[in-house]
């Protein structure tokens, strides 16, 4: 009792005080499409922990840690809406209508998402549904993996001395093969720096195109397993051998690849060691 | 006192519960670099807000939003390390210098970036010399104003019909100009859409070089202004336009430049109104 007094008057009670805060309401039969950042629950913003306390239901993704699910208010009903990258999913419309659905329903809707919903998350699909059917949503950002799982890793995703743009892309396209959409003449040498997504699966013909069209094979590659949480690991190799590293298939999922200089800065960044990898919260 | 009571043993107290949660701990001695994310005090991360708590002394950015500062320990003490886009910034190693010394002095040292602190944030630089001087330090990465200021501007950054890469550069480098690093002819081709940070002053010199390149003249561009607060505000043009646009200067700073189809989907997703611009905290 008098500790919560001593906190209360004496500038403790950090976090309490936010519990008085006049956050956004989130009103019932609406949706909130939540970015659950790139791991460690302590990477969701202030925003998107006060939607975990109000929900009604959450539908999460296979990207969300658990962590954070026990952070939620403990009454909200929780519906599994994993996929893993490089899979088809064909259930893309179910989801969407799902939310639609419980919206109608009155509830409060959380759509939780690992990394921001719009960075190839597919928060923009379901945006778009949400609009044509005339339901309120509101958007909260999250820290996507390409540059906070990144950080984990002690690889800054620019750097003055190394690049002056980096391109962000998709290692695989709806259908689970590699995207078509993608210029990887163009890319190949359009910025010093390539951060992939969901790019483990097709990593050798990937490597294959981007060297066929002019990138060093000698480049540094990353790949950054399970980012920002306790199971973290780093594969470092360069372009050429990327492809077979690839192949071998025991790549630990989900995983961000980088190509470029900037993972040379690991050595000397490589803060998070293992006596923090003990604390779950980042 | 029976409002705490039943607060906190009724499921309420939602953010205060996080005062028992086990954080790392921000050892004296050390500095952590931390993201405040793209402008609403909402947006910066759970590790972030502990930091602000933690704290004795916060060296901050023009582009971190006062709201967070009072949000801070009361007693830390604020350094205030500005510098704008598009000018010099001469000062880049006495701030990181200044760093170095807090921290000798024993402080816990909170150095906290608008966005993301290694996106175009120049955390990389920082983390450099804290690594040389043998003084411990933390990423706590951020929202990039790139992603999540978009988003409060209906404007998805990926969307499943319109782009599987997108381009991230900065529009002036350390000495003001328009960036020599970046490849303008290559990057104008290689992905649809291409974010831009800083741009606002090169935007004619900018636009000009990917017309040249042949990105079309009639693609779409958006300026989102002081993205995430209630001050925010979205211009519209073609790329063609967006030239004259950049020579007006009368548009507000910080401002983000979306170039490519994605801000098509403003129209649908314009969420954050302006009943919701009350809201400070996002």
């Amino acid at each position: 009792m008098f500790r919560w007094l001593r906190r209360r008057f004496l500038g403790q009670g950090h976090f309490a005080r936010l519990d008085a805060a006049h956050f956004p309401a989130f009103e019932p039969g609406t949706v909130w499409l939540v970015g659950a950042g790139p791991g460690a629950p302590g990477l969701i913003s202030l925003l998107g922990y006060h939607a975990l306390g109000q929900a009604d239901v959450i539908v999460y993704d296979a990207l969300v840690g658990g962590g954070l699910l026990e952070m939620a208010n403990p009454s909200a009903e929780r519906i599994y809406a994993g996929k893993r990258g490089g899979k088809p999913s064909p259930k893309q419309a179910d989801i969407t209508l799902r939310l639609v659905e419980l919206a109608r329903g009155g509830k409060k809707v959380l759509r939780l998402k690992g990394g921001d919903p719009m960075m190839f998350g597919r928060g923009g699909e379901e945006a778009e549904t949400l609009a044509r059917e005339g339901i309120a949503f509101r958007i909260v950002p999250g820290i996507t993996a390409g540059v906070g799982g990144l950080a984990y890793a002690g690889i800054p995703v620019t750097h003055r001395d190394t690049n002056q743009a980096v391109i962000f892309l998709t290692g695989h396209d709806e259908k689970g093969g590699v995207p078509q959409g993608v210029d990887w003449q163009a890319v190949a040498t359009a910025a010093p720096v390539i951060v992939m997504y969901m790019a483990v699966k097709h990593l050798g013909s990937i490597a294959e195109k981007l060297i066929a069209a002019g990138r060093d094979p000698g480049d540094r590659v990353a790949i950054v397993s399970n980012a920002a949480s306790p199971a973290q690991s780093v594969l470092e190799a360069t372009l050429a051998q990327a492809g077979a590293l690839g192949e071998r298939q025991d790549i630990p999922t989900p995983a961000i690849v980088v190509l470029g200089p900037v993972s040379r800065y690991r050595e000397a960044f490589d803060w998070y060691r293992d006596a923090l990898k003990e604390n779950t919260l980042g």
